[in-house]
């Protein structure tokens, strides 16, 4: 049984130049937590996810003030970006008009079909993408008082809002069915993939803090990818965004469904370990953060175990009694003082990078 | 279908007094990374894991000093050992002596099976079981050369370590089959899983610091959680074995399997929050670290969508401008100022708890 089963068919949806769904590969989203007005801290905010690798960035919309920041905003980010929006379709048509590259609303929540058409034409008109946001905390009522706050209740919200959608001919739509646990959550989606063909955003919402968010997000978001169900994710943490990112491709690197820059493995260290090896791993981590580089680095706590243990790596150090060593694939070719060990391991890495990007630019 | 399979019927073992195996709960452990010949150092570490739930400890014992330090060690602790030992089959024996409640050892690296033998009728003797710990990078030169660092050769190295154990008449067994990647750790143990009733120990291997750390500690034994596989867990990460074991905790409360301490749900913020939610997040998880109430509590950014979509919750906080609320099972039922917000939410929970213990002391 392969680890990943295969993708879920969907329709494809573009939001600016990213494709979602189908074989396009799953990327990685995030939301701001800055007041979208604030064109400047925003931009600063999504200027650093892009860096971290963010595919897609969301901004909340609660204010026609917002609305109209999101022309000054495009202006200065390369990634495309969508309007979060609850309830006022009026908000909807300022976003797009400002150049949103896509809508998160609601129809079920936006009220009379009259209004839901005015957002339909407009998003037809900008072509861009609407994503249907079930939430198992803030159902229809109607829904939630017949069905409770079930995987089966966001089904049925999530296939009401898309038949609105449809009913009105727009097809071009991306739905998440979030709940604050991943039984709910995971349930929720394999149910729903027998009933559309729309792509997935997935997600766990309200994840919470380090601890508790990456873990529900990473168990939940892996599990649904491993059954081939979501085109792309959100990792939702109590965190900076860039945390939430960064936890997306791991999520994705787990899986084996996309690399992004260095791999870092280590050993938890134990009563054999004679060197500082967390403060090592975290220096080295930091240090190679924003590398793209796809390497795959050892830090091994000790001298007998390590360099054995992470011979698939492409390079490793491993700490002894106050001195280290530095491994390639699994053969020590250097043995190097404590207090150089990362020094001079990340100077390696960078001999290895430009080798491998001069090999790489001498074929073009 | 369920987020989780049928447990594997597994024959049981006791590790001091905790059962594994069948139906018996998963347990969380972890390991020290202290000398262990440091007996101080090494019982300060194990109280802190004590209390953050620990329910085995390993030790590393790469000496005689460390497997004698194990009878002082095993004084003032009172969770149940573990001696961790490569190759020296003394070793073994001297911690088996010293009061180890089981041996993490591989018979195959241990030498003739004179030597094998001599272990095994101590750990008869003195009534304790012996973990194999197949690595996906160490395995046997035999093994490796045949199938690689495959997950087939992880299960035929289990198999061989098993059968040398059985065939000496031992069957107090648990075995693990970690690599530092998901795929072939998982893998491994579905294929052992057809196998042998062996219980299984469960983790990934060099998984490396916090976000890649727990991202494929919680989608690997996530996974082999959900398809009924695993009866004791360890996370590895390179940081505080206390990380490692609050992760095992929310990995199985993910999976709804076990629940320990409070449970915060909070939202990732977004444009309409206007309180620092970060860092009152972090303040009340600090508070309620060691607390092992059982309360879902919710910490939200807006007072708009705030109680509503953390209904499912105990208590919780919302914020508004300046100020925020408190609310029980989606209901508002306190306006306070931001700054009061923390102490005030504690000071509930305490009211709460204080209740609930109180009401459970009446019935008793």
């Amino acid at each position: 049984m392969p680890l990943v089963q295969k993708r879920r068919n969907t329709r494809q949806i573009r939001v600016g130049d990213v494709v979602v769904g189908s074989d396009a590969p799953v990327s990685v989203q995030s939301m701001t937590n800055t007041q979208t007005r604030d064109v400047d801290a925003t931009v600063r905010q999504i200027k650093t996810l892009e860096k971290a690798g963010c595919e897609i960035i969301r901004v909340a919309v609660p204010e026609m003030a917002d609305a109209a920041a999101i022309r000054h905003i495009k202006d200065r980010i390369t990634i495309p970006l969508i309007a979060d929006i609850h309830f006022d379709f009026r908000l909807a048509l300022a976003a797009a008009e400002s150049g949103a590259n896509g809508l998160r609303i609601n129809p079920g929540n936006i009220g009379d079909r009259h209004k839901v058409k005015k957002v339909v034409d407009c998003a037809k008109s900008h072509g861009i993408p609407i994503r249907i946001g079930v939430n198992a905390g803030s159902l229809e009522k109607e829904v939630a008082r017949r069905l409770g706050s079930t995987a089966e209740a966001m089904v049925e919200s999530g296939m009401a809002n898309i038949r609105i959608l449809e009913s009105l001919g727009f097809y071009d739509i991306k739905i998440s069915l979030k709940a604050s646990d991943v039984a709910r959550t995971v349930a929720a989606y394999q149910l729903l993939s027998d009933r559309t063909d729309v792509p997935f955003h997935v997600g766990v919402t309200e994840a919470g803090g380090l601890y508790a968010g990456i873990t529900k997000s990473a168990i939940g978001i892996g599990m649904l990818l491993a059954r081939g169900l979501g085109d792309t994710i959100r990792v939702s943490l109590t965190r900076d965004p860039v945390e939430e990112v960064r936890t997306g491709y791991e999520i994705l690197r787990a899986l084996g469904l996309r690399n992004r820059g260095p791999e870092i493995i280590s050993c938890p260290t134990c009563g054999r370990c004679r060197i500082n090896l967390f403060k090592i791993a975290e220096d080295v981590e930091k240090a190679l953060l924003e590398r793209d580089t796809q390497i795959k680095v050892a830090i091994m706590g000790c001298v007998v175990n390590g360099p054995g243990e992470a011979k698939e790596a492409d390079i490793g150090i491993a700490g002894a009694d106050g001195s280290g060593i530095l491994f390639k694939k699994g053969k020590v070719f250097k043995k190097v003082a404590q207090d150089q060990l990362v020094a001079q391991l990340l100077y390696e890495i960078d001999k290895m990078t430009k080798n491998s990007e001069e090999m790489n630019g001498s074929k073009e």
